[in-house]
């Protein structure tokens, strides 16, 4: 038998059991002989105790799938066929800095599109791009497929600053589609839809159920409140009917920071006084997650995971490897290169919408000119993303400065300035190609 | 049991057999219950010989498809689902004259990129956006599936010019795979490959093979001579191995009208001297098919249709119907409009390349820049294509004279006024449009 | 002698002593014979003062200029050369209660770029619109030079809904050149810089003071607070000195309502409260003006009209005019349609930007891709730009509920709806456009 | 006095003397106090007779000009201020055999558009980033204003592959200006028009005489054949009167030998047979200039140096390096960057167009897209001279090819093919480039 190495880069998330659960479900077409989870010191017990997890499950559904538990991470990469990545450099308590120190200017701290995602991908791109590094010694022909956030902007740092082959994953766009499906009462194959937009930042339009068009039936539902319309992450503010129907696009639930940002920073305050922020809540969902994992009698991914946020990604994540396995030509959402997709965006930056997804990789679905009402919001993040991107990789103050002032998210670059200082104070662990530099 | 209505405008050709055969053969996923061939007084005789042969080929495959022949557009149009068009204006005898008369200066006629194609465009034109307009009325959500020469041409009219929903097919890339699949000895279906370019203007790179990248193999068997590189109605001359290894392209036949045109001219002068012109060829072709059709006995497609080139045309058209009835989001390569997927070519145009099928239509793959050495020649005949189109709708002397001048097959714009003049003269009655302009 | 036949709408404006001043100093190059002032009858008192002025002044000038009042159009505009507009729509109240409904929701009022500048446009588009139908019919080939604010959006209007030639012009890159002369104790016409934006939201690049790069220098000056760096009419509130340096291009002073956003927001509110807004304390100086102006003996512009903020406009509308007039080729800021200047916006826009003055109009000089650190806010106010542009033509509420949501100074579209519906409530009169539709 | 350094390279070109004619009569306002001119050893002989020609003429005309003769490269560029070239690298020996080998195939030599042109740049491209190379060390503040031939592809391989700031120049759309005004019998000065495209491949559209629009007039001219439309060395052959009326725009001469190519190489192969070759006869003209150059009576430019092409071209040179000398914001035609002029080319590509010329160089009037009718040619012919850069600089034979075969000149890629084989054996010495590779 031929083998087919997977290597999970985080293995130790809480994450993994949804992974371990999608590849022993798709065996069939995409027999993974060999699946290594790797971690760093820090993370080793929690990978221990996921391993375990992953071990009783592969034993229980019957499959020969080998599990590695290593810390080595030139023994993981060596000869890999495809890397995928949800590491969390500086853990939960970086995320909850990351939340906690905007909140007090009164700005959202988000961990993917705000400032909280500004500075998860200045401690995350440095270790992603030393980790394309070692691929490209000991994997060059792997399959990168990240599903780390800051998705998009973390996938154009690879995209720009390595020859590593990837595909940047996210579970949002999935989860529009499960909400179409409930709303007609049919499974997600049924639904069909054309998604536009950056990571976070996405648009649905043509919404058709078994190839019919719905779309003005389904914004209607939307404007009637009568289709869920978010994510268990985000806070359920709605937008009013008129709006909905004036927007006559399915906005993903991050688009409430933008287009409701005021109401969503008086809840966001609330609850960091009340139950806590985002990654407050996390660490305690993570910590009654591992308690669960260390079950010995548990041999299957316990229900209480879909509550973590990102379910249905493992969905994501292993049936888009399994597309490019079997070179399947299937249409996915991923975020891949621009490359005139929208000759609205420059050529070389990342953007997330349909592509065909083959041997060769993700080739998006030309999409022309976006429509105006979304168009300026769209542009105007990516500008954000892309001098974030810059930042990461040079360590630049004054780039830093500038992408976090340009991030519509912000009110002001005083405030922008307060709060990178701040970021800049309590990260500095993380950050080496800041330390250069001398403010 | 559901209707599902197919028209065929030129149904007296001799390619419907083809299409018959492809009907039939896919009945069970694209249950045609009505297809109507219609055709005009001119082709009655041939209408009846073809409609009575579809008939011999419906009963004796035994699927419940209705064969209706028609002169009545009405009645063949109202409500249709899918409308095919195969017609020539004029007939071979236009066709003979636009060859001949460009060829008494010394340059190619060639009825789809040269000064033919531009001939056949302006009597096809007019024509094809009559039948747009009856279709706005009789059926104006039905699919127009055009290939009638010059495809890519006529489909841009159509959607400039209409609002009908439109594809333009070819068989050309078809033809390539083939050649592909004969050279690797296995089925079409295992070939993939990625085209850019116009209608007879394509290119072919990322040829695989079960997935398996074979552009270099490939191309080194071209530079060897060891792969066929022609279509059946386009003289066997051959790059040198060198041009073949600089371009490392797959290059359709006919851009050697291009890139060999001093002896595609030499050889089509000799051609016209010796066994006659290409159509003055089909005119025999014809000929020989119909008394073959007329035989009652004969109850399949009859192998010699495929010495009339564009086989496995029916293939292509009838799949793509099958997909777009089918939600397939299957790929296909179809010409369509550019709408950014090369930002080398203006949004509104048409171009050739692969894009995914659906109920929607056609969604063409991303591109990107096109490479330098292919982009200089595809900008420069799209530009042509479009005075050629501009033309054909206005009438437009001044614009016509441009459009052949910028051909890059004419050698001078004196030459192209003259060959246009005697064009304009022979071809007056199908030129409703220049009326109303004496020169 | 040759007629030079000027018009001046909403000729009984403040602002026309301005011109007048500026007409006269330029009269040996641009012999202005008959200059009419046109306003309407509510504006009739006013248009008498500033008339009378206007005689006194050429008097006093003894240049052989005819002084037309009129309250009729087609007199005004019949065979005229130039028409000038600096009208305001609903006067001083209207910008009153464009300023106090959004304040109320903490919310930027602002006549140009914020709320107060979309609900201006569409009390003043469809008057514009209007005059250029009577211009297409009693002066088709006159040049329309537009200051009515928005002066962008409003230009962009006309480009897009009329034949009529327009140049839209603005003080504010004269007052930055202005800053940057004193700065560096020269004349105006020794300072040379590249000027590339929206109207209202333009940055400066390449600095030079007699052809020297000065750049540098003047951002050192900025940063350490020794260049001033605002308008009269918006608050001083600085940039952070690391923000200036990180920027490193001189901002328009309007650029604060963006990049300083909450602060401005403070101090409109406070200043409300205390001396009033803008609009408020602009009726107050008004008000002195047409006291001033009534003095018989007064026969020269005032000094106290360079409190009214748009100090030097004459200057520029009148050395624009000249331009024009005598084909000079000079190189001026002003308002017109992009048209490849810069690929990052599309061909059809206004943007504001360096342009030669000819003959022909305005020929913007190619700038090329923006810098990403001003691109996403340029391209994102462009959007909102668009859509008020539609909005105001159509009357269509949901676009106009678009326009305001997605503006950068708006931080919620619930919000964005409120404001909305009081603004339409109050502006009834003057927007017929909207009438059609009962929300 | 300050000083002021111009060096050119290829000083004992027999164009010199116009040179020092244009700086004599510009002296007060560009006062270049010393004039080097740079030879190579084997162009010692010509470099003492024309820089003794230059002596008397500066002597005569009283100008404190110093002209400093050297074969010393560092010498003469250290610290210089211009630095303008017309080398020929090869001299007319090389020119004579890029004429004669594509003659014997029924192809145009032609050494600007045509196989000549590319054999010119894979000679001087070379030699040229050697001498910015030198620049870099030893001025690289100084401006390279070059008219070496082909200029605009030179010019592209500098922009590209240097930081050397650079203006290409040309004479051809001065002499377009002077035909047009001669036609109205005025100075050129009153002419006005608006150029676009390439070197050697530019159009003027807007003509204007003293700023009133003539353009159907001069069209109406020129189909009548009463304006002239030709420079010296271009055959006269006229384009028919429709096609003139059809085209609309005033082509350079050049563009006959693509839109009349097949006569212009009977021409040129009558021409070649009988009077000899361009090359040729410009041997002769340039041995009669040097016999009189020697005239130690001479001290003022030879009326006989008219015939030998490119006059008026000192005039150009000058007069740009006098508009960046003083900042002088005039407008020029010029080839330099694209940079969005037009987005129907890529942005970094060098074209020909009016820019606005000032101490920061060249800065293009932007043009917005392309007319249909000459933009499929302008996009060909540009991507021909991409390839021609790419092959001139990495001397790799299939780009030669490529870049080669797609030249619109060319009627086959096998021709193509043995033209360019022929070539690099001949010119073998002076391609260092391409010795690593043994084809």
């Amino acid at each position: 038998m031929q083998k087919l190495k997977v290597v999970t880069i985080g293995g130790g998330s809480s994450y993994t059991p949804e992974l371990i659960d999608g590849f022993i479900k798709r065996y069939a077409e995409l027999p993974v002989t060999d699946y290594y989870l790797l971690d760093i010191e820090e993370g080793k017990e929690k990978l221990e105790i996921v391993g375990k997890l992953a071990q009783r499950m592969v034993q229980q559904a019957g499959v020969p799938m080998n599990i590695h538990l290593t810390l080595n991470r030139e023994e993981a990469l060596k000869d890999a066929d495809f890397v995928t990545t949800q590491l969390r450099v500086g853990f939960l308590e970086a995320r909850i800095t990351d939340e906690r120190i905007p909140l007090k200017y009164g700005v959202l701290g988000q961990e993917t599109t705000g400032p909280g995602g500004f500075m998860k991908a200045q401690r995350t791109i440095p270790v992603l791009l030393d980790i394309c590094r070692d691929m490209e010694k000991w994997c060059p022909n792997a399959w990168l497929i990240n599903f780390t956030n800051p998705a998009g902007i973390v996938t154009e740092a690879i995209t720009r600053h390595s020859n590593i082959k990837t595909i940047g994953i996210c579970s949002g766009a999935n989860s529009m589609m499960m909400d179409i499906a409930k709303a007609y009462d049919v499974e997600k194959s049924a639904v069909d839809t054309r998604i536009i937009g950056l990571n976070h930042l996405i648009f649905a339009d043509r919404i058709a159920i078994h190839g019919e068009d719905k779309t003005d039936d389904f914004i209607n539902k939307l404007a009637q409140g009568s289709a869920s319309n978010s994510l268990k992450n985000i806070p359920d503010i709605g937008f009013t009917a008129r709006f909905a129907q004036a927007l006559h696009m399915y906005p993903i639930s991050y688009l409430k920071y933008f287009f409701l940002n005021r109401e969503m920073v008086q809840t966001a305050q609330q609850d960091a006084a009340t139950k806590g922020t985002r990654g407050e809540q996390t660490r305690e969902i993570e910590k009654r997650l591992f308690e669960l994992y260390q079950d010995e009698h548990l041999n299957h991914k316990p229900k209480e995971l879909e509550k973590r946020g990102g379910a249905w990604y493992s969905d994501t994540a292993c049936s888009i490897i399994s597309a490019i396995y079997n070179d399947k030509k299937e249409i996915h959402v991923v975020n891949t290169v621009n490359n005139g997709t929208t000759p609205d965006l420059p050529d070389h930056v990342t953007l997330e919408t349909n592509a065909v997804i083959d041997k060769h990789g993700a080739h998006p679905v030309a999409y022309g000119r976006l429509p105006v009402k979304i168009r300026g919001l769209i542009q105007s993040v990516k500008a954000y993303e892309e001098l974030t991107v810059e930042a990461a990789v040079t360590g630049d103050y004054d780039t830093a400065l500038l992408a976090l002032s340009i991030n519509p998210l912000l009110p002001s670059a005083t405030i922008a300035e307060q709060i990178l200082d701040e970021y800049l104070d309590v990260n500095q662990r993380y950050l080496p190609q800041y330390a250069k530099e001398a403010k």
